[in-house]
Formats: C-alpha cells, structure tokens, sequence
C-alpha cells in the first residue's frame, strides 16, 4: 500500500534530505507518495521541487512568496498543474496524506502538527518545538484521535529504536547524547567574542542556521530533553544528557537490570527520515556508509558544561518547572538566536536573553490549544526583545 | 503466574550466578520456583543447595557421586524429603518444570537440551555446545514442539534484546564482541610457553576453567559465532567479530539502513541469567553495579588477531564447511583444552589438536539425533586425542 506523504518545510536542510531519501526510493517497490509540499518564502526551490516530484499542491506561509509561486507556475507551464493552497490546512485537505513529515522551522510548526493531529493524521516529527511549546496539547491530541507522533530527530528516532517494545517499567533512564557543538572544551569568557559563523560551524551535523546556532549553545540538547520527556512520558530527572564528541552515539536506553541499549551509526539525518518515514518498517539503505566499528574513533562520553553552556541548564529548570515555561524558553530562544544571527547580540547573551524571559513571564499554565500556546509565544518574545 | 526452574549444572560458575540470581528475587513477589538441581561429581555443594533452596529433586550425572549424595542426605536427615534422580529425565519428569536452565558444561549437556525441548519446555541455555554438536536437532526440535531456546550467553542475550521484533529483513549482520582474553595483544610465539594459570586469568569476565581457556585461545569466540548463526539463522559471513576490550559492548546488531544497535554493561553473567530466567519480562536488578557513561573506559574496537588465534579462523571453517563439522570442532576442543589444563599439552598444540581432528574427520553429516551426535563426538575425540 502506498504510503501519501506530505512534506513541511520542503526548502530546508531536513526537506532537502527527505527529498533524497524519497528520490532515492522512487526506483524501488516504493510504498512512499510525495503529495505535497509546503515552505514558508522559499518560492522558486518549491516550484522546481513540485515539478521534480510532480507534486500537485503546494503551500507558502508568506503571502508575497505565495503570489510569487503562483507567477513562476504560470511561468513555467505548470499553473494548471499545480495548485497554491493559502493555508496548512487546505493543504492538508487537498492531499489527503496519511503522513505530514513537519520539518517547519520553530514555533512555527506548532499550527502544522496540530492541524495534521486533530486529522488523526501521522505526523513525522522533525519540529521539535511542537512539543516543547505545547507538548501535553499535541500528545492528548494524538491519542484521542489515534494519529502517531514519530520523531525524526536522530537522537529521538534512537530512543524509539531503542525503547523498541519494552514495558515503561522496564526502563530506567534515557540518555541523550550531544556532540558538545563547535564550542565543546571552551570555557564561557572565550565565548564572548565568537562569531556567527564560529557558531554556525557544526563539528558532526549537516544542519540549517537555528538549529546550529541551537547546537553551539546546547539548547538543542535542552529542547530535546523537553521533546524526549513528552514524547516518553519522563519526569526530567530521568533524562540523562551526555557529550559524545562524535556524534556516532545517537542515544541510549538504560534498562532497570542496569543494562543499556545504544543507537550508533554515523551521522546522517537521511537515516532517521527514511526511518520515520518508512515506519514502522525499517528500510534498507545500502547507500549509507558503513560504519566500521574497528575503524571509527573510540567512543568517549563527558559530563555537558552547565556553568558554560547555560542554555542546558535553563531548558532542565524550565522542564522542571512545567506549565507553560519551556514555552516561554523556546520563545526566547528563538528572538535571542536570531538575534545572534543578526548580529545584535552576543553569543552568551542567548542565555542570558532566555532567563530573562523566563525569570519575567513568572508562572505559566500549560497551553491548552494552539491559540493559547501562540499567546504565550507572544508574550515570551516581547519579553526577550532586546531592549 | 510462578515460574517452575530446573537448574542444571547447579555448582559451576553459570549455576552458582543463577542461584544468586533466584535468592535475590525471593524476597519480592517472586514469580520463580526453584524445583530441581543436577551436578556432576559435586554431591556436597548439591546436598547444601538443595537444603538451602528447599529443593526436593536432584540429580549427579556420576553414578560414584549419586551414591555419596544419597549418604550425604541421610547423615544430614533429609532424605526423606529429597530425592535422588537417576537420570536427566527422571529428574525433569519429577520436577515438572516450565524451564530448565541448561549450565552444564560442555558436549554433555547437549542431552538435556534436547530432554527439554522434545517435552516442549523452554531452555535457557548456557551451554553453547548443544547448538554447535547439533544446532539443527535443536533448532527444529524446537519448532515442533513449541519450547523456546533463550540463550544465557551474555553475547547472545545481547543479540537477542538488539534484535527485540525486527523483521530478519531488517537485519543485516550480528557483531559478537570478545574481550580479547588474557593474551590480547600477544604474538603467537610468545604464547608457546603460557601456563595454565595464566590462559585462566580472564581480563573482564569471572567463569568456569574450560570457558576461560576457550576465551584465552579465541576458541569460546568461535564457538558464540557458531551459536549465533543456529539461534538467528544466519550465514557465517553475517556474523562479525570483533575485540572490544572492556567487554563492557557485549554484542551489536547490523541494521539495513546502516544503523547499529549495541547492548552495554559491566560484565556481569547474572544480568543475561535473569534475563533468561524472566524472559520476555526484563527484571529490576537494583543491586548491578551503574554503567556511569562518562567515568567507563573510552569504547574501542579492533580486528581479532586470527594468525595468534587460530581456534577462531577454525570455528569459522568450521562453520562454513557446515554438517557435523562444528560437532567435531567442538569434541576436538574438549579433548584438547582438558590436555591443556592437564599440562599435557601446550596452550599453542589446542588450535593444532582441533585442526588435525577436523582433517582426518572429513566431511561429516549434520547429526540429526543425540546418539548421532554423540557417534560424531567420539569419533572426533579418538582423532583429537594426544599420541
């Protein structure tokens, strides 16, 4: 049975790379359907994508970049083939996908996974902050409508592969590893001065610019550890954040009989989307390299630097806090970093930008819809706004 | 629902480990019942155990030691209350059991791996040489009646749990890990001279003395790559080896899209014991010393020396040439490790013993009953046996 799936965020680094793992699956006995495809200005990349992948809908969220595609279509030939939908969910409807892979970048994503979920749609997961910004909200959503949530994110696609069939109580802790970023072993004051393109050079992943300037300061890692709580059902206490230089140790299940299970392989994003996408059947990919376990570096783990790389420790007080606060923190992060990327503040300033945001929002109820949720967005971000 | 256990080789290394295993789950809502024992000379450590456990069936595959064990249960007023089995079957069929933990050592448990699984009950089996004298007749016996085989190995239990419920499709090879033994690192002339003591001074794992010079001569590696192929039905060539020192990676699985999972732990034989002897449950084990991810030693990973361990490039010949020729590597390695221990010859002449043996063996036919195997297994011994 063909598998429709629906592709957000088509024009980014994780849509890019989806778009291979489906070309590279085209010439099998290919169960996946690209039906779909949305971006949020990228205008002439989606056009050349839908007509590679004689995709018939496709959707931008600026509405300038909407009418642009709408010109380049007719154009190209391809305005009787290809309709411009105006939103997520004409999108949706319009494809009819059984999977919305959501690689949209940030809380922008939260609308996305929602729409796809109240759907009892499946939705292949790479937008974390879904889950950070409302995560109580997208899981009661999934389960009352039966859609699955897979996440894409290689350490997540790990816990899963590792967690396998166990029984919850089987479990004891989940570990995440971080590769420690292009920063790892420098101490906070050689962090002053660092550039935008020192943070953006990432030592093991591929990866667009918010996520690596998110590596670099390691909130990445704290993300993650709210997305694993959520996703796992976690008190934050028993997700363990470890720094494997590497990146060839995606994450680790400690089991209650003291032994764990550890996912390993190089690091390529191509094998966690092909993973989620193929779910739950795991594909082969003879293309991917080898990983010679004779050959590779040993494989060493350290303790994360809190005192450093702060923006860790301030996703673990805000998922121990709850309620709306890792709201707030994803809010803040995101006006800090791109700030950063603007070049208006410093790189240490990111942390500082996101306590100062949570220490003024205060106690915050958990987001009960996606209204709610943007609210709190919204007030994160005035709150973060450098002054 | 209590799970009735008959452990058998009860005194050795594997039985000793188990009963640690049963005594720490007593004080809990204990779902295992200890309900038979068997040795084979040991009657006085039999005679305390089976006091000690309130077991009332055991069984001395020695007919001298059977004699004393019955004197020893007089002098100590239980013979009333315990019996002494004259047989494997006896003692199965009095003991009732749902599973019958198989520790015995060497070729001669391979006859009551094969009593159990011909009555359909489960075996957790730690005695890898009823799968390499006569992988088939197990496997297949197996099927027919319905029994499981749940290996003890600690490689093999790792393999089993990397495994979990992908589809054999899923899998590309199996990596068995070997500590390396005593002489990792050692050129082959420099082991002509090596004492027993030394071949028993295993680096990572405490056990019995045959396992421990098959691990010093790579031999216990051979004979795991062999158990593998039987238990997961793979070709030899599917089935990696390599050194991981520590022994702290006991096995990984080889996915099709390039993926590994790796199963890691301190070496420790009571976790894969209860393990098995819980199995599909995995127990709380409170007490197993904690894996601390960034205080364990680096991870590394080398090719094995197959020049200075011949025994192992012999398994996989072996294993290749396939029908009884793993019997007779098997028979060929007793006879020569108990030279060995036996000062008679030296730990080099072992590889040398198991070559010779395996060529005046010839092609030999795949046993498909006990007493084919057991034709195998003597004749082999004959042609192994020092002039």
């Amino acid at each position: 049975m063909t598998r429709r799936v629906l592709l957000l965020g088509s024009t980014g680094s994780i849509g890019e790379q989806a778009l291979d793992v489906l070309a590279r699956a085209r010439g099998s006995e290919d169960p996946l359907e690209l039906v779909g495809l949305s971006a949020g200005t990228s205008y002439l990349p989606i056009v050349r994508q839908a007509s590679a992948f004689d995709v018939r809908v496709v959707h931008l969220a600026d509405a300038e970049a909407s009418a642009h595609a709408q010109g380049a279509l007719g154009r190209a030939g391809l305005d009787g083939d290809v309709h411009v939908a105006s939103s997520i969910a004409e999108l949706i409807e319009r494809t009819e996908p059984d999977l919305v892979l959501n690689a949209v970048v940030g809380f922008a994503g939260l609308e996305a996974t929602m729409a796809a979920l109240e759907r009892g749609i499946d939705v292949a997961l790479a937008n974390k902050e879904s889950l950070v910004a409302a995560g109580e909200l997208c899981m009661s959503t999934a389960e009352r409508t039966g859609a699955r949530i897979i996440p894409v994110d290689s350490e997540h696609s790990a816990l899963q592969q590792c967690w396998a069939e166990s029984h919850p109580d089987e479990i004891d802790t989940l570990v995440l590893t971080a590769s420690g970023g292009p920063f790892r072993g420098r101490t906070r004051a050689e962090l002053a001065d660092v550039t935008v393109e020192q943070a953006l050079a990432h030592p093991t992943w591929s990866m667009g610019g918010k996520i690596s300037i998110d590596s670099a300061s390691l909130m990445n890692k704290g993300l993650e550890l709210i997305e694993a709580m959520v996703l796992f059902g976690m008190n934050e206490d028993r997700v363990e954040t470890v720094v494997q230089p590497d990146s060839i140790v995606h994450a680790l299940v400690r089991h209650t009989d003291g032994s764990l299970l550890a996912h390993l392989g190089w690091p390529d994003m191509r094998v966690p989307i092909a993973w989620a996408l193929h779910y739950p059947v795991r594909p082969a990919l003879p293309d991917m390299r080898r990983l010679d376990l004779t050959q590779m570096p040993a494989l060493s783990f350290t303790e994360p630097d809190l005192e450093t790389f702060r923006c860790l420790a301030l996703a673990r007080e805000a998922a121990r806090a709850g309620g709306g606060a890792t709201c707030v923190l994803n809010a803040a992060n995101e006006v800090a970093v791109a700030a950063f990327l603007m070049g208006e503040i410093g790189f240490l300033d990111i942390a500082d930008t996101v306590e100062r945001a949570l220490d003024a929002a205060g106690d915050t109820p958990e987001p009960d819809s996606v209204d709610a949720a943007r609210e709190i967005d919204a007030r994160a971000r005035e709150l973060a706004r450098p002054s």
